[in-house]
């Protein structure tokens, strides 16, 4: 017979990789209420709250803005799964991971995905974009605005949905990793639907997934031939419970919708362009850090995010082992490289929570003594004092 | 300018409708702790945890055994969206609101489903889904063993799998209103698939949900022809997450996990046939309870579920009045009847932490006064002191 399961006890690690976060001690607060039912009214006032919240956050206007009953990649299948129909084409990025994940997504909702070729590390063009389509006449175009894969931040966002509604197609964005930390305007930039994460820039641990399709997305799916393929998922269904009538389809998280309006309160309370600029003031610092360690940026400055950074490491070093003695040593959460960049690379979040000094200096300060032992000959704290200098000219 | 978001203020209700019920605090504290990385080997370490947990509390020995990252609804579109092919029949029950999901889960996922007629409020003849195996050649049986909508108990299980497995079909069972509260026994019963959710007997909020599969089970969907239509739920993907590789698919939602872990530590700290045995008293108080202030069962006592129980109000009484009553001035969460009941009947519930005695005499308490305030001749205590003497009497 097996020992029973012992007491939950966890490490104290810092979370700056690519998500989760760092989260707001109010948001775990939130998480730890004791559930009202999903059809009560008060429960109902959270829903119109963090509604109301979320459409702020992304900039936009538009009614159709929940969160999904899952984590991001339920978001990303609502939004996909939704909007492709059996037989239509979508043009998806093929400049990282989860341009690789849009398409494979796509094919599941009986579609065909055309990717543009873009080098991981890249953004797209937008000439690229508006070729796939006068090529492939697809129905729905995708774009990643934050590509967690690489650090990579899609530029001149309105030339391609520009692109793409020249041709009569829909846009979805992925803003996984920018929502509440990257400038991201979704009515401004003519995005059809969005959807996002929870525990990155927002700061709050995953399980409900902001969503938001603009009239245009919502008539196409109201207008389908063929039922969405995912009963749960459906969003003519949600619209039932997230629409006006606020009849059951299922069982919403309530606790997870507690802890997102919570995050998203915080957004509200420090301003969303402000959150926009303490991002890149942040995530400034700690990339002077890390090239003062001797890592090198694989993004260019110009479209290099804030939120994610994806650094070289010394050669001969290996990304797995520097992420497990900065966990191990440190109690510090780094991710390695994906695809292309996984045997040379390390990606180094800096998002909600995390983006503040604490967390970028003890980070720094982590990786610069990770690497003084592996041999590499670096001053420790050189990460530290480059970040501290920048913060400085500020 | 619309006035900021208010702090979060819900009112402090007994929930003792059909789900979310209440909740242990040590479960609240769990969800409001720091989350560590989805693939951080603490982590993984957790995940041991619940699996092992869940296999205990649901008498199976399934490798495949995980919860879902999701409310109830995904753990069963899991179930059915990967053991439904395109093409394929499956033969549901038609004796509730849950098997008519089930079925237009089957056509979501490209199958046919056929439903085995039986009136609301009552159980399946297993001679019944024999006969449909014969008429049809289903290569896929569902059977809800705890209907949500009726409060009817699914007894025989093993008629029922063995008429399935007679035919080659596999058996999914819906044990969301069963697991933890009601006897449930996957391996022994021969049930191939079983889909639950944690905010009912498991008194743990909603946004994990158990899902379990045998061999037989998994070697069908691992023999697909066709993908299953959701990426975020196939089995074959998670495989990579839940099973030996603990590769990133998606991210869980960490802190559900960490809450589901500690609902399932205290179903093991109480014993699982213990827990059932405290549903059965408890059930059985509340239901004398409900009779003595002149409610009239809907469902025969021998295949009626301790976890919910569905009550005709006195003639003339609307439901839909009677929990809003109880809910506004009570604080007590209970719920009307559905489909065939809805007019009728209200459904209360006796699951989990709430089947407790403080629990269920509020709940008769509250419950007498509303029916005499609404002008039926009842004594407002009735309820009560049945439950009471009930008690006393075990």
């Amino acid at each position: 017979m097996e020992p029973p399961v012992a007491e939950l006890r966890l490490p104290d690690r810092l979370l700056m990789g690519p998500g989760p976060s760092e989260t707001h001690p109010r948001v775990l607060d939130a998480f730890g209420t004791p559930p009202v039912g999903h059809l009560d009214p008060a429960f109902i006032d959270v829903m119109d709250d963090t509604q109301r919240l979320l459409r702020a956050t992304l900039r936009t206007d538009n009614e159709w803005t929940i969160p999904v009953s899952g984590t991001g990649s339920a978001s990303m299948e609502a939004a996909i799964g939704n909007l492709v129909e059996p037989g239509e084409t979508a043009v998806v990025p093929g400049n990282g991971y989860f341009g690789d994940r849009m398409a494979e997504m796509v094919r599941r909702a009986g579609g065909t995905a055309v990717q543009v070729e873009t080098p991981w590390g890249k953004p797209l063009d937008p000439a690229d974009v508006r070729d796939a389509c006068a090529e492939h006449d697809p129905a729905v175009v995708g774009v990643v605005h934050a590509e967690t894969s690489t650090g990579v931040r899609q530029p001149e966002m309105s030339a391609i949905t520009d692109a793409a509604h020249d041709h009569g197609a829909v846009v979805v964005a992925d803003c996984v990793t920018s929502i509440g930390g990257v400038e991201f305007r979704m009515d401004e930039w003519g995005i059809d639907a969005a959807y996002a994460a929870s525990q990155k820039c927002l700061s709050c641990p995953p399980g409900a997934s902001p969503l938001s399709v603009n009239d245009r997305a919502m008539a196409k799916i109201l207008d389908r031939e063929e039922s969405v393929r995912s009963w749960y998922l459906d969003l003519s269904l949600l619209d039932d419970y997230w629409g006006e009538e606020r009849a059951y389809h299922h069982t919403a998280p309530v606790n997870n919708v507690y802890a997102l309006r919570e995050a998203l309160r915080l957004v509200d309370e420090e301003g969303v362009e402000n959150r926009w600029q303490r991002h890149e003031e942040y995530a400034e610092a700690l990339q002077e850090g890390l090239w003062a360690l001797g890592l090198e940026p694989v993004v260019e400055s110009d479209v290099r995010l804030p939120s994610l950074t994806t650094a070289r490491l010394p050669s001969g070093l290996e990304p797995g082992e520097v992420v497990a003695t900065m966990r191990d040593d440190y109690d510090v959460e780094i991710a390695t490289g994906l695809g292309a960049f996984a045997d040379e690379a390390i990606r180094v979040g800096c998002m909600g929570y995390g983006a503040h000094r604490g967390p970028v200096l003890e980070t720094l300060g982590a990786l610069g003594e990770t690497l003084a032992s592996a041999g590499v000959g670096v001053e420790p704290g050189a990460g530290v004092e480059a970040a501290v200098s920048t913060l400085g000219r500020r």
